[in-house]
């Protein structure tokens, strides 16, 4: 059987999800069965989200309030965790379904750096996936327990992006 | 009407082909219509193609022989630059037609940097498209007249692969 194999796409550069999207639509070309647990995320009138949820091999879910920082005394703030902690769970029963071939956890840095959950539980969870299971990680500011149990790594560098040149995000393009 | 958008993914990481078919899943989720050319690939039995091979919103061709450097005097080269050059008028036509919203060059670069096709048609193509079409671009060694011409650039930097643990290429994560 295939190794597990865990991928991170981290960094501050535009690509991290979409290159995870990518990976998703390769998977789904060989006939593999994905789970979607989104992080911070809460848009879900997204392209992306409009486009995979048209297919039965495909389990989408957000477990976000949108992206922070708030005001961490903000009453808001509990929202957020109580949100991203139900990811959690969700990313732990994927990494232990034998329902799923891929599994993506997208933003999940996002939500660590924000404290918003713990990474001791994703890391066991991650240690214990199967022999055969795809994982991608994504989000910004990776903590090295990640960059660790990850076998691929690569870190998508902002050289140049639209918004500095006045491009206000357009459809198809940043949503 | 929205803007012309150039979207460039280059470096020596994974991520810039997955990051422009996560792209272009974005843009299908919006209805839109794209063209798939991809330079220097030939093989059509990856997950990717399969996939998006199935929607009528998407004319995919390849137009490669492999991946190079081949000894630059074989006469093998020569079918190198005659399919590539079939690609670029492909390409071409690509980003003046009005029936895609959504192009894709892949590998365009790595195609540049093995002088199999000059930079200057491709060039005069992307300053001719008009406002409203999306762009991506993809491959390592991006030259600065594409850096220069794109709105957004990524560069992928490989932190670490899976190769270097040993993993081998593996269905739905490298192909």
């Amino acid at each position: 059987m295939a190794k597990r194999r865990i991928l991170l796409f981290t960094g501050n550069g535009k690509g991290k999800s979409t290159a995870a999207f990518g990976m998703l639509a390769r998977t789904l070309g060989h006939g593999m069965r994905a789970r979607v647990i989104q992080f911070v995320k809460s848009d879900d009138s997204v392209g992306e989200q409009k486009f995979f949820s048209r297919f039965s091999e495909v389990d989408w879910d957000q477990y976000g309030r949108g992206f922070l920082p708030i005001d961490p005394q903000s009453p808001e703030m509990e929202a957020h965790r109580a949100a991203a902690r139900e990811g959690l769970d969700a990313a732990i029963a994927a990494l232990s379904s034998e329902n799923y071939d891929f599994v993506l956890l997208d933003e999940l840095c996002y939500a660590l750096g924000q404290n918003l959950i713990a990474i001791e539980p994703i890391l066991n969870a991650l240690n214990a996936a199967d022999d055969g299971k795809i994982v991608v990680l994504t989000g910004r500011n990776a903590p090295d327990e990640l960059l660790a149990v990850a076998d691929t790594v690569t870190e998508m560098q902002l050289v140049k992006h639209g918004w500095e040149q006045g491009i206000t995000a357009q459809t198809g393009v940043e949503n």
